[in-house]
């Protein structure tokens, strides 16, 4: 049984989504969003708001697995670096758990959870909803947070599954 | 009496500078550099070695302030990023001791240290050699940390002074 806590990222929203995964069986757990920009311009203040908030999330859900998504940078170096300021404050709240960091980019969740690189936001939003069975389409950060702890499922799973065929083959070849 | 912790973030080396404030007096306590790419290429750890770094400078010298450096965000929005993780892991390290956070510009930290904004990395090193009294030129990241720290002194020390002479004003208006 794992786990998985996802991170979606960002300097002002930070979405988070927790799923359970045993064996093939995927359950959500819960999701939502760390609002930093409530400390208003205060750096200090919003990093922490993400750093207590992440490290609260993993001491309620108890974690195994933790993944997150690789940011789009576009082109603008100041924006770049608040979000890189934003991920370094998840991601450390993850790493003085003990939890290791999994990444994925946008194009790989879009792939795993909808099954096209090239997907829009409302498929993936329908898809998780789908996948796990929700009552209604979580919101925007929520989603995208639940699809990284999705593909983080299925990766591991079909890893899993390839070291198992990779022992196979050995196997067959030793006998 | 103020310790000042200083802090030069970078992804692949964050100096370091400690010194104490006791009246006009300013004093060396240490200084140094953290090596985040001793972890190699594995975000999480390189992080992680920020941000518990700075959490064991913090409980060996018991700063009451931290003061870290502006980023100069250049161009490329790859290299933003990669700083703006390491700044936001030194960054929570400090708010999750209930530090807060003074940002100064290169610009600035020359201006208080040398005297002009311009100054070049071998005038910032000489001068804080001279200004603590140290044996050694310090290495240049631990330069520009103890720099920050220096720079946080002067500032605090100023603005106190005018919060003083403003309560020296008002209290002549009330006589």
């Amino acid at each position: 049984m794992n786990i998985i806590l996802g991170i979606d990222p960002g300097s002002r929203l930070t979405g988070y989504g927790v799923i359970k995964q045993e064996g093939r069986k995927l359950s959500y757990l819960g999701s939502g969003c760390i609002k930093a920009l409530a400390a208003g311009d205060d750096l200090g203040e919003r990093l922490q708001i993400i750093f207590a908030g992440v490290s609260e999330l993993i001491l309620q859900f108890q974690p195994n697995m933790f993944a997150i998504e690789q940011v789009f940078m576009g082109v603008n170096p100041g924006g770049a670096l608040k979000l890189g300021q934003a991920r370094g404050a998840a991601i450390v709240a993850a790493t003085s758990n003990n939890l290791t960091i999994a990444e994925y980019s946008a194009r790989q969740i879009k792939q795993s959870v909808v099954g096209t690189g090239a997907a829009d936001k409302t498929q993936v939003q329908h898809m998780v909803k789908s996948i796990l069975k929700l009552p209604a389409t979580p919101q925007a950060d929520a989603a995208d947070a639940l699809a990284v702890a999705l593909c983080h499922a299925h990766s591991h799973d079909s890893l899993a599954k390839m070291s198992g065929q990779a022992t196979k083959i050995v196997r067959r070849r030793l006998r």
